[in-house]
């Protein structure tokens, strides 16, 4: 199995990368890297180049490009060669940690959509924090923000999308899916989340357990949240921030509380330790672009070689388990490819 | 200035109602209250009469009531009678701590609408969390509900609504607006939100400084935080449910982590008692139903005799900063009174 490596993109590229892809290479014997970027600047930074190859780009698309507009400039890009490698059946897999639009626009355009999917749902893997009944540790969360402007139907997609990735990648058997909505009761929510509810609920083949509020998303109440993608990202990034800010308020704290708290802090360090990592998103691998025909997956920005090498173990997860095969078999039955086709342009 | 309180909504009603009630009163010799209830349950609680006034009622609304049903079927419940002596000038104000949903009702087709507001705005102080160089410890977030569709004269009524109460009664000069968006730059979110913003920066009367994430919220950016109802009140229970969660983590790993961890705690105390402080909503007092002709505010159903208080103040502090008066006259100045009656029949 062979993964094409966008090796420019990213805060730290391609130092990190090229760090993060060689101990997943040592991590995973059956995986085969091409790493396209400036040979000059990835070439020196490989120590060992078993199983990775090097394809040569001469550009970059930077972190504040208009996504469309740079992945039809920029043809020679080390993100668009990696995802046209995909396209061409050279590699397996995308990986990047580069301009998330640009990603998303490569995955859309470029690898292309499974047939019967309308939009493609961007994919996080979230931490569950507190113990509960059904011991879930952790919870698939889309769409978080691929899509500003959903329908009813696209949401529906999304909660099969997201159903097939927690039981083939994460194992989940017969997941939970829930509604993120304002409400818990039935008849909660605006016009559109009220639809969406009531299809959710018809979906035969769907273990729909009704509807979440973003209260409770780390509650571990279920395996699959499904959202709109405005919703989604709204409920993350409060989600995340406020996470970040409540570990920055124990650490001012303990700054300003003098010998005293900082003895607390060495007694704590463990369970802070453990807070901080159970809350790190990129301790999750990173952020799948769900309902294509080929695993585009985005590293944050910032990955270290950790979050690198979390991603790659995502992504040689998603190539073992046939997640993409399964999805496909899903949406387009052999039987009624036609029809599939048809009401794809819709 | 008199004050109508809904003596039988809230988990713990009548007994912490009256109780806060009683030490508000002991706290501002220029406020007297109507306690609407059952005396037969509220007379008992009651200390001190002074300035105290009970009027009797024969009907209760629950929770879980249907709220537009509610208040049309129980005219002699609590809720609706305090909102009635507001309607009739008996009293000045209202407080309840009852159905959420029937007291927007009340207060939305009993109290009514300053002229010229086509929805009023579910409004809450929150906390700034980290240092910030304007210095912020505060801000006024809206609509966190009241509405699941906005329009976007609704958004810009809400800025208008907002920056007058963190002026009027927070003491904010030049109030900044952001706008709840998906993103910082102009140019990002859906339709809806490009074109808010637009609005806002166009009003000339508006301090708008643009866009805010919602993992910026506690950051102390701006003075208002403007969105429609739905987003808004998906990143206000995802903050304070992470809020929730984060400490919540920290007291399990308390508890599980044996007497090293329980020493840290004692150290620590201080800080973490300080954390649970700012990141408690009770403290920054009740929710504002703005737009209203009168005050009109919900404390927590699950509010304590503090969280009582805490909100009986901010009413005393809308009542004397006459901050619904300049509301008024702001959107329905003398002079153009049926041009904005017009207006708002639209």
């Amino acid at each position: 199995m062979k993964i094409a490596v966008d090796a420019m993109g990213g805060d730290h590229a391609p130092q990190v990368i090229v760090k993060g892809i060689e101990a997943a290479r040592d991590a995973h014997p059956d995986l085969d890297f091409i790493l396209f970027g400036d040979p000059a600047k990835v070439k020196p930074l490989l120590q060992n180049a078993e199983r990775i190859t090097i394809e040569a780009t001469s550009e970059e698309i930077e972190m504040g490009e208009e996504p469309v507009r740079a992945i039809r400039k920029k043809k020679d890009s080390s993100l668009v060669r990696a995802a046209q490698a995909v396209k061409e059946g050279t590699a397996d897999a995308f990986f990047s940690a580069g301009n998330t639009g640009a990603i998303l626009a490569a995955g859309l355009f470029i690898v292309g959509r499974i047939k019967g999917i309308d939009r493609p749902g961007l994919t996080s893997v979230l931490p569950v924090a507190l113990p509960n009944p059904a011991g879930a540790t952790r919870f698939v969360y889309l769409d978080s923000g691929a899509n500003a402007e959903s329908k009813e139907k696209n949401l529906l997609q999304f909660a099969q999308l997201g159903r097939f990735y927690a039981s083939q990648v994460l194992g989940v058997k017969n997941p939970r899916v829930a509604l993120l909505n304002n409400g818990g009761e039935e008849d909660k929510g605006d016009s559109f989340h009220k639809a969406v509810h009531q299809e959710l609920k018809a979906a035969g083949d769907l273990n729909f357990i009704g509807n979440i509020e973003a209260s409770e998303l780390l509650h571990g109440k279920a395996d699959v949240v499904v959202s709109d993608g405005w919703t989604a990202n709204a409920a993350l990034k409060a989600t995340e921030g406020t996470a970040k800010v409540m570990l920055k308020l124990i650490k001012n704290g303990i700054m300003e509380g003098g010998l005293r708290a900082k003895l607390g802090y060495l007694f704590l360090k463990p369970v802070f330790k453990k807070i901080a990592k159970l809350m790190t998103p990129a301790n999750y691998g990173g952020a799948v672009l769900l309902g294509l025909k080929a695993p585009v997956v985005k590293a944050h920005g910032a990955a270290d070689e950790k979050a690198v090498v979390a991603t790659i173990d995502q992504i040689h997860q998603m190539l073992t388990s046939g997640v993409v095969q399964q999805t496909g078999a899903y949406f387009q039955p052999e039987e009624s490819k036609q029809t599939v086709d048809n009401s794809a342009e819709n």
